[in-house]
């Protein structure tokens, strides 16, 4: 031990650290056995260079990049609007037979700490207040099974889509123990495979390792682009290899409208001989603050709002749009191949480290944990878009936010991505799906909804008075219907809301209704 | 009297309308004289009539017309995103010319009660909060003054643009006292023009006018469609006549960023030789509840959203936009022979009453003010863009919604259209003015904001823990800036928000800034 701590007395000289052992003589031997397991899995020569390429990110972080940038050329792009409905029912078969040949995985970014929305554990397991009571993770998982069975049905043959769910330490544990408990909502333990991103040391303005406390590293999880050095690490991609898997759709646990390994938008991307794929929703308005697909320098990268100016920002073409419209979803398509190369060395560390300034509690000089007032260090985090870069065939599929976005990132109270936004925003899409199949929504004395409500407490169009509520409440199971299809039982059907359409055990149609 | 009470009530009876006097006995002599003024400016044989439409009209409520729409041609269509910014200039030169020549008056609907904003006096009195604490008439009459100096810089020589004022019985007097108090904001007195709109009797669902105590009728204004009549009734065509007016802006008091007389609607109308033109905003969402500009059995029309299917809504033309899509925003363009030809009887008795159902406050057989719990009757109204089936040419001028619609509908809470939205809707549209121009909007320690901000308690960009506040406050006089235009001298000035860039007492720029 004596000589362990010399040697690490050195290490840590040599690299500038020595201070995380400073309070080492008033340690007594359990938090000195803790420290030195926080300190054994630290690079430190990394975490310098880390902090080199940091302070420099901060020095530019004003710098503009509007020079450098290239709208998609139209060979790249596909839009749901403006595509013949044929060409799509193409993509679909495409993706659905990819599916069926076991080609397809999902991957969910889920190491969310769900801070904004106020609680304590994995936002997957929240309920936003849906007539079904069902979590983000249980529709995931719903979604998952029917296209395996739609996949089946088409082929014949069964089929399996694994789901890899990468987590954090702070949702590893409750995701894992979430999924038990509900016997994986159907799905097949084994097919559900959780593994766990990396965390990297917080740093003082001066490149200093944080203690939180004096034998603990202040640590902070790697981004959602800590995903590439985790699918290495934890042998994730071993074991798509082993399943046979072609391609790869990665997306975030918090749009409750995603449609996971949707097979439009496989099709579409394998149609492209697409090595890497983003499925984005147009920017209408300037000043909206999401980040868009385009070219740097001739290569992909999704451009933050902070990093261009009002005037690029407004640019639009000659149809009317703006220039840079494709706004980022996080709804990725990446074949295993491209994955792989993502994943190298050579090539996962050239993903820069996106910094923020932070505040991080951290103990002074008589072992005391102080929170700070005002930030006094930083984070460093890898994007996962930020290996579009590495792409030479790329695609870009655009589709309608009101049909499949609905994040849920704030507590309610909030003006948007609230719990009530995505649930008027799921059983608004789900309504017009059952309209669409010729359901008629009725209020309790029969007279029917106009199929386009007003959200105001304003005037009634003079037929009924009803018509002025919110929502209507209209829940379809993904077990149903992945996407709108297989709802001709309902047409000419009158429904109550709140209503759910749901699978009954012997796999009918089940119709709840009205306020029971 | 004796022989005047026989005739009226044989007048009621031949109407079906006799028990307007069933309570005459119990009645002062007051009570009597105050019921006779209000009886006899009723047409009982106009109000049948209208009866008998309402009844086919509630009839046919739930009756779609989806099949007689058509889209609008492109001939009649243009837009401020697809238009070459030369034909841009030239429209607004043509427009400004126009004003110049004294040929442009515009006129407000200021009938409107505010109850859903919850105030008892008119909108246009409002303070949506703006750091200035302008309402908005002052901002609408700076709007005028800043184009009617523009005008006359351009041609050398003064000229006006009334203001034309329909008030209802609501908003008549406060708003004449407000404008007095203010001296019309600068105005000329003689040029702002106020008259009031007229008022229909309510009606049971049997068609009996409805007495709201024993002496007085029910009555409620009859609609911005109401303008037809009551400009008629008031003589102001005759005015507009004599004051040379060639033709009329109009538009509704409650939206903040209206622009007034904007010369490029009126240069585009102008140009197309039209008699009728709508600005409107691209409806991008099928299920908004938003009404279209369209054409229907071959006439223009605003189409509601309770008038046609989810199916309709969502039909979408080859560029991917909806095909119904031209979202009104009930600003429109009028040639003054237009409206006179639309003003006159043949026309204007076809303007149909839209009904809506409502709770009316009635008498009941012991004289007692009831309060019904349900709807219990109807009140009728025109709808000032009806007369668009008038029209054989026409135009329609599609332009940003964030640069020019922002309506104050609801009290603070709601989801949209609040003081709060309109504050900050305006607010971030004169940042982008001075943004734009050139200016440099810091933090009181100096730091820069990013040009678009987060509006969510997210992340910050890694540069500075200040961008994640909300709208940045900045105000700008339409007496400095109509739209924009004439800030050259903020180019490279840091501004630290609050900001009002205000004209000073001696026509210069006043920058107030900071938290002063």
């Amino acid at each position: 031990m004596e000589t362990d701590i010399a040697a690490l007395r050195s290490r840590l000289e040599a690299a500038s650290q020595s201070h995380l052992l400073q309070l080492w003589d008033t340690l007594d031997a359990g938090q000195r056995q803790s420290l030195l397991k926080d300190l054994a899995r630290i690079n430190f020569e990394e975490v310098n260079e880390n902090f080199k390429d940091a302070q420099q990110t901060l020095k530019n972080a004003s710098e503009k990049i509007d020079s450098h940038l290239e709208p998609l050329l139209p060979e790249v792009c596909g839009s749901v609007t403006r595509t013949d409905p044929a060409d799509i029912a193409k993509y679909h078969l495409k993706g659905l037979t990819e599916i069926s040949n076991n080609g397809v995985a999902v991957l969910l970014l889920a190491g969310g700490q769900g801070t904004r929305l106020g609680v304590n554990y994995p936002k997957g397991m929240y309920d936003v207040g849906l007539p079904s009571g069902k979590t983000l993770y249980q529709l995931q998982a719903e979604r998952i099974l029917k296209l395996q069975r739609q996949a089946t049905e088409q082929s014949g043959k069964a089929c399996c889509i694994p789901w890899y769910i990468m987590t954090s330490e702070h949702t590893k544990e409750a995701t894992q123990n979430f999924f038990k408990k509900h016997n994986y909502f159907g799905l097949q333990a084994q097919d559900v495979i959780l593994f766990e991103q990396g965390r990297l040391p917080c740093l003082t303005f001066e490149g200093k390792i944080i203690l939180e406390s004096p034998s603990k590293v202040a640590l902070a999880p790697d981004g959602n682009g800590g995903l590439y050095r985790a699918l290495k690490e934890h042998g994730v991609l071993d074991d798509m290899t082993k399943r046979g898997t072609q391609c790869v759709h990665v997306y975030c646990v918090d749009n409750i409208l995603v449609k996971m390994a949707d097979p439009v938008f496989l099709g579409f991307c394998l149609n492209k001989n697409a090595e890497c794929g983003a499925k984005v929703v147009e920017k209408t308005v300037p000043q909206e603050a999401v980040g868009v697909v385009c070219k740097v320098n001739g290569r992909y990268q999704v451009v933050e709002y902070s990093e261009i100016t009002l005037s690029t920002a407004e640019k639009r073409a000659a149809d009317g749009r703006l220039a840079f419209n494709a706004g980022n979803i996080c709804n990725h398509f990446f074949t295993l191949n491209f994955l792989k190369h993502a994943c190298d060395k050579p090539q996962e560390t050239q993903l820069k480290h996106h910094v923020a300034k932070k505040k991080i509690p951290n103990v002074d000089a008589s072992g005391n944990t102080v929170k700070p007032e005002s930030p006094n260090g930083i984070k460093m985090e890898k994007f996962v878009f930020d290996v579009f870069q590495f792409a030479t065939n790329f695609a870009v599929w655009d589709v309608l936010r009101e049909e499949e976005f609905s994040p849920l990132k704030n507590a309610d109270g909030a003006a948007k991505d609230t719990p009530t936004t995505c649930r008027n925003d799921l059983c608004a899409l789900h309504r017009r799906y059952a309209i669409a199949a010729g359901a008629v929504f009725v209020h309790a004395d029969g007279t029917p909804y106009t199929d386009i409500q007003s959200k105001q407490n304003g005037k009634a169009d003079g037929q009924s008075t009803h018509d002025t509520d919110d929502t209507v409440s209209c829940e379809i199971s993904p077990l149903i219907s992945y996407a709108g299809e297989g709802l001709e039982e309902v047409k000419g059907v009158k429904l109550c809301p709140p209503v759910i359409l749901e699978l009954s055990p012997d796999s009918k149609l089940d119709i709840r209704q009205g306020s029971q």
